[in-house]
């Protein structure tokens, strides 16, 4: 275990806390550039009570509306733009991960002169490292992504069908203010999503880590146990505050850091090839992985078998033979997967129409974004082409 | 579950991490106080590498050696008397949780024309609370208090027989370097009380939450678990470094407030109670805490129950005939004073031969130094004078 880690992130939780957006907004400026997505939060009213309390606070409000669910770069530059030519001096993300990764990278790119698609990885030679960026505050209306907390960010390029991120220490937000509440009127299929987009960040890491880490699996355990206790019930009544706090707390705690630090992650390959395969197809990056990473536990589970017995015995309490019963690990892994479709997630492509006749284009790509110096998938088990396009086809 | 969380201080963990001790600290200035408590990291080695490091990165060192164990306000006095009179522009500790304490406080005196003690909570009228200090980074020897990530000190007088505390963000180190390697000559008897340290930071945020908090639960149970799996190994043989490792992890886990976060904790009475007490005997923190926690444990059982039955099934894998079996509650407490016994830790104040003469002096003291509006010592069951006496009588 060797390791550095910092997440200078204050973390302000609780149902009610979104009143509180222009006290701590204040405290890093008077013009903020405010970025949303669709219209579901003017519909419900956070977008109004966002304003009221920025305004309160004597914080003037630029607006950056419309940003897509892959968020793209060209949003990007019309938010940055937008910044600039009003002199904001900080950036308030109210949305989804999305508007959140859209608002860290516009942070950067309005102090930056450059373009801003080359601080984001792409297998071009040199990518642009900011340093520095406005303030950010993150108000996440949805329990998924954990982007609130962390200091990265995905963004798709539309021209070049290239979807890739950046991650850097300048981007982790001032403030996360994690109000429960505005999740409520989030809609069963979404609530589920957030479900599985949180436990497979939690997974990635626990299933590539170098092992021997017994309070980072304890960690990731917990997330996992109590998302799959509190998210059935969030979806079953989305007016149940205690179980949207639990899933916003479970979701933040997934990639904040806490799980992760220390655990040696090799890589987050699940991850990567989805954002491959929806780069190519419209697809929300948590069905994405809803149905990846299934069909790659049960590759990773041919090299890594007694951490995935683990998984399923402390999980889901299965019995197991041994630390090398693969027949037990197997079982973990349909267990989660069955547990994924009763959340009404999908998990094979052919459910949304995606047949597999771009399988190897979608390896090949993954590949390009990121490679290590043999050309394989950073991964505990580094994967090839064919290993890549094997993960897909059993996941038709 | 309403909180704010911040905790800005950057971890370098891993062994041979001593060695970027320069190289992290000439980042924020170029002049250092040094602080040391005895003799042992000057024996070791330990003083000769982290000043070697400190000099080939051109950053001078002021020393203010010999903090003592229970560390004292004339040493911080003294300690930021000689950094002002040299003009350190940051402080570094190296030690344990008393030299760490004591730096910390060091490093807001020196920016402050009052007397220290001011800043220290001992039941005055007005706390002086600082809102700034030189950088401190912390370089602890021993696996224990935590009090390298967090922003607390605990400082006594010996004048007035006072112990107590401050906590103020200011105090969060810029940096903390875990290097679990300098823990490999520490003493089994002091490896056995820093487990049982961390275990009852732990223990003291479980059992004084609000409840209803299923992520904290399972991280605190976590960290329990590891230290009582690794704790015992490194008692056995010092110098395994896996061991070492583990439970250098776990001890600043415990307090890095991961954990507590969101716990609502109300209170940390074992603690309370213990600063008293070694306020006037000179005994070390943690062998207070091994003999008040269980006892403290059956008093706090009474009312929070199936608190006490879930850490019985979690921690010991005890069964129980439902959430309110206090017969299971107990069993469980007393298996936890079984591994405080079993590594070696005193739990009765007579092995001390420390007798009840003056119990009713430290309720007093404790109650006189923090209490609630109702005269209470604030914890999830707030303590009268008499739960007190009963909680210390019981431990005699």
């Amino acid at each position: 275990m060797k390791f550095e880690f910092l997440n200078p992130t204050r973390i302000v939780f609780g149902a009610g806390s979104l009143s509180r957006l222009g006290e701590f907004a204040s405290r890093y400026g008077k013009r903020a550039l405010v970025v949303t997505g669709g219209g579901s939060i003017k519909r419900n009213g956070t977008f109004d009570r966002a304003i009221k309390s920025l305004k309160d606070a004597g914080v003037s409000v630029y607006e950056c509306a419309g940003v897509e669910p892959n968020p793209r770069i060209t949003s990007v530059r019309r938010g940055a733009e937008t910044a600039r030519q009003n002199g904001c001096d900080m950036v308030i993300a109210v949305g989804g991960g999305s508007v959140m990764d859209a608002s860290k990278v516009m942070a950067a790119a309005a102090l930056y002169d450059g373009d801003p698609w080359n601080m984001i990885l792409h297998g071009q030679e040199k990518v642009h490292v900011p340093t520095e960026a406005l303030p950010i505050t993150t108000v996440p209306t949805l329990a998924a992504t954990g982007s609130e907390t962390n200091c990265g960010a995905v963004i798709s390029n539309e021209e070049t069908q290239e979807k890739s991120f950046m991650m850097t220490e300048c981007l982790y937000p001032k403030v996360a203010l994690l109000d429960p509440e505005l999740t409520m009127s989030v809609p069963k299929d979404q609530t589920a999503y957030g479900v599985c987009d949180l436990i497979t960040h939690v997974t990635e890491g626990y299933f590539n880590g170098t092992g021997n880490t017994p309070i980072q699996d304890r960690f990731a355990e917990g997330v996992i146990l109590t998302a799959m206790e509190y998210g059935p019930k969030a979806i079953a009544d989305g007016r149940d505050l205690d179980a949207r706090t639990q899933v916003q707390w479970a979701a933040s705690v997934a990639l904040i850091g806490w799980v992760q630090s220390g655990a040696g992650s090799m890589g987050s390959p699940v991850h990567m090839i989805e954002h491959t395969v929806s780069a190519y197809h419209d697809i929300t990056h948590a069905t994405g992985l809803s149905i990846i990473n299934p069909s790659w536990m049960r590759f990773a589970a041919k090299t890594n078998t007694s951490k995935f017995v683990q998984f399923a015995e402390r999980i889901f309490g299965l019995p197991a033979k041994g630390p090398e019963d693969m027949e037990c690990a197997l079982s973990g892994i349909d267990r989660f997967e069955e547990f994924l479709k009763s959340i009404g997630c999908l998990t094979r492509f052919s459910e949304l129409g995606i047949d597999g006749k771009l399988i190897g284009t979608y390896a090949k790509e993954t590949l390009r974004i990121m490679h290590d110096d043999k050309g394989m998938l950073q991964a505990r088990t580094p994967m090839s082409e064919a290993d890549i396009v094997e993960v897909l086809k059993a996941a038709l």
